[in-house]
């Protein structure tokens, strides 16, 4: 049976073939009907979190992906092209459902400022990831090819480079400047937070409060700003703005820390990314701060020989993963992505109760349940 | 003698003895003294001009650089060492000198908004920079290596997305959605430039058009955007923006032209660049297309070997200079810099005479001058 998520998700794209395919299509054709493509759907118990979630927002969520697929137009023809082997690639759109799911339980009802914005959100996102794939020399993403490995490392900075800017006119043509403030803060704190993570890569020397730091920044920073924007177009009171920009700040963190811990626990195939990926970049996250700490003399020489001097062999990552389960690396890792997972929720109790506020708590778990 | 355009530059800049001298000592000291690093002055009879739209500028151009050193400051060290190695590195100052000079031209008074707006618009410039040197896998910028020489890619492309974002932040700071909206304009031009440019590299049946397409986008917007600016924090009517948006196009597409021709014929101490990187590259700039359109078949086979299918020996560029002064490739494309400069020098007509508007006719035959 093919899952209720990935049914949904048939009915929120352009029709193709393929990614590429959807793409040769879209430059001159904004009337495009939106059908057919399948994103990659979430594995797991999650997944009926976010089918029930899509379920709720199903208009807004095809309205988003019309935004996204009209203002990734351009007449340089490389650039829909590109951005769209990306952003058509599929992902979860969590931001933008985010974003469409704090507006509406916040009682949005006029236009379409919130789809407008969940599309920004994921422009930025797409931006982000843009530029990772290239910083991080990644050859897959979602399970396929990654831009950079299919356009080359240029076409994805400069790509990159139009989205972030395209988010920037769809918010200046939103007219509010509290979300410009807000999303050109999270721009900015972003790259602090990936800035930050260079800075922290081969050092083991990196304490948890500043991984943390990374990881808020790199980013927890966009899933706050995504939530918090939906407060603000319903102009909700301060403690609500707050409130959920601190649900968005705790589910990105664990997100992030499932992320990471996937990296050394996760089914390749199910990953859709290359396990080990963090190990051979020198990457210092939660699960390898852990067995580091916990390590003994000879443990920890293995450490700072493969992450702090980059010196691997190919039995390390099976090593390291070895190492990592005698001292509960990846379960501790899960625990503390658990913990932002329980805050996330307790920040959304000043809301009274409604389907989608069962749906946002939902979907803490589920950036607990996908590790599981 | 000193320049009086490099004397000026040292009181500009807050003090060191190199230019990590000078970043070391700044993330945590906004109030450091402004004085001392000299950028590199331009050569040539054009710096005459640019040292007296200094002289009629100094204040605000003082103040400019003062914000500018405030805002890359981030509590991630290598976000304002890399910065500053680019920003402090010199350049000319050439845009942010427009808008600070079009504000003065039409009359700004009140405030600093012109100050922190030419800072946002030396914040994209810089962006762009890091990401063409990425892009270009350059080695020299302005005489000195480049970030991504001594940083890395991944650093100069983070820093380059925090300095983008941190001028939006000024500009939302600033509070104009006018402002917001053209500088938002430029940002997604720009990169639609960049990548029309690296469409068109190795692709020798690119039209001048298109050509003219390339350099409009990744250079001439934000000239444009720079000068138009100057008059929206003015309120001045539509047609003296729409006349100082017109002027900063030409200029810039001048600009341009000239650095495309200086590519192939200039002096590379003077430069400050490496002389061939274009033609190494692929770039199908207006020398090659004027060149290529005069050769017999036997110089289109060379033409279609070096730059078509980037075959190149190590004589291979000297040849390439040849073929150019047989068929005054250089001579027209200055002709054609020449032919901007006027046009933007005519675009100035509807203001009445002043000494900031002598300095801005100046500017247009400034760019010119520089290849001379």
């Amino acid at each position: 049976m093919v899952p209720a998520f990935a049914q949904c998700a048939r009915a929120l794209w352009p029709p193709g073939e393929s990614h590429l395919g959807v793409v040769a299509s879209l430059p001159h054709s904004k009337s495009n009907p939106v059908a057919e493509v399948v994103p990659s759907a979430p594995g797991g118990d999650g997944e009926a979190v976010l089918d029930a979630l899509i379920d709720l927002l199903r208009d807004d969520l095809v309205a988003c992906n019309r935004t996204i697929v009209e203002h990734m137009d351009s007449p340089v023809v490389l650039i829909p092209q590109l951005a769209a082997h990306i952003v058509a690639a599929g992902g979860k759109r969590l931001r933008p459902l985010l974003t469409l799911a704090a507006a509406r339980m916040c009682g949005y009802q006029g236009g379409l400022r919130h789809v407008r914005l969940a599309a920004c959100i994921e422009f930025i996102h797409t931006a982000t990831l843009l530029h990772d794939d290239v910083v991080d020399e990644s050859t897959l993403r979602r399970g396929l090819a990654s831009a950079n490995a299919v356009f080359g490392n240029k076409a994805s900075v400069l790509v990159g480079d139009f989205l972030l800017a395209r988010a920037f006119q769809l918010m200046v043509a939103d007219g509010s400047l509290k979300v410009l403030e807000i999303l050109s803060q999270a721009a900015a704190t972003i790259a602090e937070g990936e800035v930050l993570q260079l800075a922290t890569q081969n050092d083991l020397d990196t304490t948890e409060a500043r991984y943390l730091d990374v990881i808020r920044g790199k980013t927890a920073a966009l899933f706050a700003a995504a939530c918090q924007v939906g407060a603000v177009v319903t102009a909700r009171p301060p403690a609500q703005e707050a409130a959920l920009a601190e649900y968005g700040m705790n589910i990105g963190i664990g997100f992030q820390l499932v992320d990471d811990a996937l990296d050394y626990a996760a089914d390749q195939a199910k990953l859709g990314k290359t396990v080990g990926d963090d190990f051979r970049e020198g990457k210092v996250t939660l699960p390898v701060l852990v067995a580091y700490a916990a390590g003994d003399d000879h443990e920890r020489r293995f450490w700072q020989r493969t992450i702090g001097d980059s010196e691997q062999t190919a039995d390390d990552l099976a090593h390291a993963m070895d190492l990592m389960a005698r001292h509960h690396a990846i379960a501790a890792t899960l625990d503390r992505a658990a913990r932002s997972a329980a805050e996330a929720k307790a920040s959304l109790s000043i809301f009274p109760d409604s389907p989608l506020k069962t749906s946002l708590l939902g979907v803490a778990d589920y950036t607990v349940s996908r590790a599981r």
